[in-house]
């Protein structure tokens, strides 16, 4: 089956360069394809590292190891195979992995610890040993090339590349972010919820890293969702190579610490975004604001009732202001809630307000946001000072086309 | 839009007359369409009254005033109105329930306490009152109908009529159950996930009446889904008139508690099943029985979690044995899961095992099986005694094609 290119995609920005990241592409083919789909990126010397990974109970091989040794907190190369997840695969799978990890491990001569390998596509076949040897083999003797190969090689459903960069000043020292992600469907956030890796020539401590990185991923890749379904392999890896020679971050007294984690969070946002934007049959950007909660933990599990309501989700594909759907959502989140104190808005019009319809309220503006790509819904518990967005798209027919006709 | 006759539904079945219950429909035109919208149920002085209800944190004032009086054991009426949920309509809401529950308090000559009302459809317009007062004037002087008659009357987006009735000797005393049941979408299980209703001529105490049916209640309508979303009207009440005059079931040790239980479970569960097979866009009935879970409730979390995920609800639309999805879900469900012990079968036959593909399985009578209506999914996750059997449909075109063009 074709799939169209997401009429929610944005172009590839233009990134820099980041000292101390090489990258490189080879044709593993691990599908009957005829594309890049093994992804390498060799790491200077000192690189540190930080993760996120699914919670799944039933997570790849690459995800255990990765999880293991991230705690390590030095990485020199990441290995992304697309096309097969190696989910489910028991032994053989695991064998597969430390293969790849022996291989690099070898050409680099590092510690085989310091070897990061994602893998992403069908679930339940082992990846066949051979092909990553072949792949690995080639992609060592390949050209470097630039982010959007990158982007593209990691990619499986998806229908464009996607890429996020900033830039902070740690003191008088420019520091460069760049950062690329996959994921279109079976997203749901639970920690980290795609394939996604942030490198930077930044010099920072793998434990201030590793802070920084579940913060951000806490109020960006935690708040988006497609399906509400979480994949077994979902992983977000930040690689710090120190190369922009800054003064190191160790700790968020250092000088530069709240900058270099705002542009970590920026390039997180903007990357979680793009994967809503290629969700799997969307058609609409939606933004769900939460506020007035109990908790701010409590406004992300309302926002996430919101968002993975199929109801809701179909009503915006319908460009229906239908806010008895959300009312409905709302009630079933499990949180603190209490009827007759809810508001909600479409585009910042109040529909409702205190557990009443507005009387009257001016449905034109509202029927006209409806008819647009991006969708504000915000909703007030009148409860408390606990807040959240959350982010997802809608439920369409391209979402059944995508997802009954996959595998075979 | 015109939404077809789901192909899973079943013809209505013959029900007998209960005594002491007698039945009458009216127009009370809460939409502008030309069908008995209001249903009538009169109940013989001395009905026994259990319910259970929606944990929606935003439950409708039908639902709050059900909760409230049920507890009191005793009816004499139940009022349903479809078109109109009349949640989220505040004090207007509230205001329309009493008005109908002194209306026929007034008429029958009984506590209003003892007077029941249900409503459906649209959220967010607040019952118009002078339609119900005239509809229940209607009703009052209607001729009795039958079950089929009631069973239309209380359905909106239904595509067909649903009952289920069974019998129960207890002692020498034949007692027969008859019940009906609306709900297609909206349908997610958290005590009661639709508006249904049995009624029996069986003598059974108030406390008892409640007991057996939380216990049906938690293995049938507790175990099903269409959507995941759960109404803010949900309702389940068993009337017992008292009219078979057998010795009054009092409490489990009572002759015949076992068999009247095991009656009403099975009323509640066929009738559970209706609402899957007149699931929004269903055209696979789906069973999941999962075992070997660490405790019952677990297992059921775990089959909610399978049955709720849309990526396996379109795999089985496609007809697809992707049991990659099923473990997918089986990792997010937040239940204790260990991925080298799950085994996974479709239709019978095992197509993964302890964690891995089944070698050389036979892919023939799988396919055929899921080409078939009835679909069986089986986990077992190896670890302890724990089981449960959840019913869900299949994620459609046709469930997006109602949702996205609904209230307009």
């Amino acid at each position: 089956m074709q799939i169209d290119r997401s009429p929610l995609a944005r172009p590839f920005p233009a990134m820099p360069a980041i000292a101390g990241v090489t990258l490189r592409v080879a044709r593993a083919r691990y599908k009957d394809w005829d594309r890049a789909d093994l992804t390498f990126a060799e790491l200077a010397e000192g690189t540190s590292v930080a993760g996120v990974f699914t919670k799944s109970a039933c997570a790849s091989s690459e995800v255990e190891l990765g999880r293991q040794n991230v705690a390590q907190g030095a990485a020199r190369a990441l290995i992304v195979n697309a096309g097969n997840s190696n989910a489910f695969t028991g032994y053989r799978g695991r064998e597969a992995v430390e293969a790849i990890m022996n291989q690099v491990s070898g050409a680099l001569g590092c510690p085989r610890e310091q070897v990061f390998v994602s893998s992403t596509g069908v679930i339940g076949v082992p990846l066949p040993k051979d092909k990553a040897r072949a792949g690995i083999a080639a992609a060592l003797e390949a050209a470097p090339c630039g982010w959007e190969d990158a982007a593209n090689a990691i990619g499986t459903t998806d229908t464009f590349a996607k890429g996020a960069g900033a830039s902070a000043m740690i003191g008088d020292t420019r520091v460069e972010l760049a950062g690329i992600i996959k994921g279109s469907g079976m997203i749901a956030p639970d920690m980290a919820t795609m394939l996604g890796y942030i490198f930077t020539d930044a010099n920072v401590a793998p434990a201030f890293l590793q802070e920084a990185l579940e913060r951000a991923n806490a109020a960006t890749f935690s708040c988006i969702t497609v399906d509400g379904d979480t994949s077994t392999s979902d992983t977000v890896m930040v690689f710090a190579t120190g190369k922009a020679g800054n003064a190191r971050i160790e700790s968020w007294d250092s000088p530069g610490a709240d900058a270099f984690a705002a542009a970590l969070a920026e390039v997180c946002r903007n990357l979680a975004h793009l994967v809503v934007r290629d969700g799997e049959g969307a058609q609409k950007f939606i933004t769900i604001r939460v506020s007035g909660a109990a908790s701010d933990q409590s406004a992300r599990t309302i926002g996430l009732a919101i968002a993975n309501s199929p109801l809701v989700k179909t009503a915006i594909a319908g460009e229906d202001a239908n806010w008895g759907r959300v009312v409905m959502a709302v009630g079933k989140a499990g949180e603190p809630a209490d009827r007759d104190k809810l508001s909600i808005a479409f585009g910042g019009i109040w529909t409702a307000k205190n557990g009443l319809p507005v009387d009257g309220y001016d449905e034109a503006p509202v029927a006209a946001h409806l008819k647009g790509e991006a969708i504000d819904i915000a909703v007030d518990l009148g409860l408390g000072d606990g807040r959240a967005s959350v982010w997802t798209c809608d439920l369409t027919h391209g979402y059944i086309a995508i997802n009954a006709d996959y595998r075979s």
